[in-house]
């Protein structure tokens, strides 16, 4: 049977699966991320799958990878990486050394949104956009059925769209980018400073001192009805909204896909986000935009990595 | 020879050109635009054409239209034009009736994008984003060599990406948006704030009144050193940078072509824009993005149209 690995690299784990064409997962492989040798750690989870392949009568079809960063996507060498060392930074040169198959290597939040379009939410659409809502604010655009990726990889940036120019600055070097609103970062700054002016707020409870406050915090604050969590909420769901309006000026999508941990801070933060982009919609006499949260969840990236070598 | 009608449909004038395949233009027409019947006047410059067709030996081989608004890329039907009424808004099947080749309509930008993407400023790269700075702010991006149309054809309306969500109100309906700021009326907008604050100014000598300000008379003043005008230009400047930032963010393209009547304003605005994008882009530690103008200037439409059905 055609299979190929997908891998997905984050900030504390490096996950791989033998994927088949059909997107399902048929063994799993998962080893903590060495922050100094990234590429050492996808080599070794592809080592852990093709040992498994033999006993699952597989043949292995190729690579794919997704990580944090800018890729070029012709060579699938890393640009940039913001977070992680590439011992080697030409990764896909690396990975074919060790398994000479065809070795694709994208951008993380890329192969999410390539997994959603072929296996989840957004199945048999061409014009997905698909908005990864963590620590930062992550994307990936398929556009009339092929990855948007720029000219060097650097495409798909969402969360450095600039919103407010005299806004907070961002750790990018730039100052309002929707990222400094709508993301767990975002929904922490803005509680630290809400809870400055109402030390009552039960997000302090949750999180204990001000510096702890993380966006689960403000979560499970919102969910006891505590007003302050869901002003803050309230505020980084309407700014998530403003940035799906411009992403409906720029892409006119079928479908917006939702993923990422700040996703499950549920009606408090996702309501205001729909409900601005709603009124966004209507002021232009536009159609309404579809809006659903990713299908695959935590899989979208190793199915997505794997099924973009497999087209 | 091998040729196509380009088709541009503009608020004044509805031109086309018989175009070839090396992107000449080998005869033109131009007629005034009816506002009430925006389809009989791409006719009726079509039929101007084809009468000439037999002088030049040359064969129609289709036909391209640009025009503002939203055009559904697959059936060539006109579904939201903000100035102009179409009698027929089933352009490309009316266009179809009269002369029986191969139709392709579409927004306006994206024309002018795709004729200097294959014979202008930006031939030979396939990552182009267009910017056309006029009355309002419109764009067309070339992605991986095609255009980015969306689902509905409604995309690439960068004008109303939205960049300060309290700013001032647009007519789109939304508030804030790129095009309040650096285009025409943005400048006429900010110019008779500044000369109700300093009524000094030399705008106000050039324009006479203040409600009759437009962006040639700020242009006109700010060639003649006028502090007023030159802040008015680089504040739109500023503004269009941050804009560009953002399209660099999104769409990582090799080059941004600038055109249109406010382009014309030189330095005073441009210079802000492209220094406004390399601080952004150097704080970023992005590589430079290179900015050119338009190098078919008017004539991009028709090329631009002619091009896409001949491609």
């Amino acid at each position: 049977m055609r299979t190929a690995i997908g891998v997905d690299v984050g900030g504390t784990g490096t996950k791989a699966a033998i994927v088949d064409t059909e997107g399902r997962i048929l063994a799993r492989s998962e080893r903590p991320t060495d922050p100094s040798a990234g590429t050492k750690g996808i080599i070794a989870v592809i080592d852990d799958l093709t040992s498994k392949a033999p006993d699952l009568s597989v043949e292995i079809g190729g690579v794919g990878v997704g990580l944090a960063g800018f890729v070029d996507p012709a060579s699938g060498k890393v640009s940039f990486s913001p977070n992680l060392t590439y011992d080697d930074p030409n990764v896909a040169a690396a990975v074919r050394a060790r398994i000479d198959v065809p070795v694709q290597v994208d951008n993380d939040a890329n192969v999410a949104a390539w997994g959603e379009y072929r296996f989840g939410t957004a199945k048999g659409l061409e014009h997905v956009a698909m908005v990864t809502i963590g620590t930062g604010v992550g994307s990936g655009f398929v556009v009339a059925g092929g990855l948007l990726r720029g000219a060097t990889g650097a495409a798909a940036e969402l969360g450095h769209m600039v919103i407010a120019p005299d806004g907070p600055p961002c750790p990018c070097g730039l100052r309002g980018c929707l990222e400094q609103f709508a993301s767990g970062t975002g929904i922490r700054r803005l509680a630290i400073e809400a809870v400055e002016q109402d030390p009552s707020s039960s997000i302090l409870a949750f999180a204990g001192t001000a510096s702890s406050i993380t966006a689960k915090h403000v979560a499970m604050a919102a969910r006891q009805l505590d007003e302050v969590a869901r002003t803050v909420l309230r505020t980084a769901g309407r700014t998530l909204g403003i940035g799906l309006s411009n992403v409906v000026n720029i892409f006119d999508p079928q479908v917006i896909v939702l993923t990422g941990g700040v996703v499950n801070a549920g009606e408090p933060y996702l309501g205001p986000a729909r409900d601005t982009l709603n009124e966004m919609n209507l002021a232009q006499r536009r159609r309404a935009t579809r809006i659903d949260k990713a299908s695959l969840g935590n899989d979208a990236g190793v199915i997505g990595a794997a099924a973009l070598v497999l087209d």
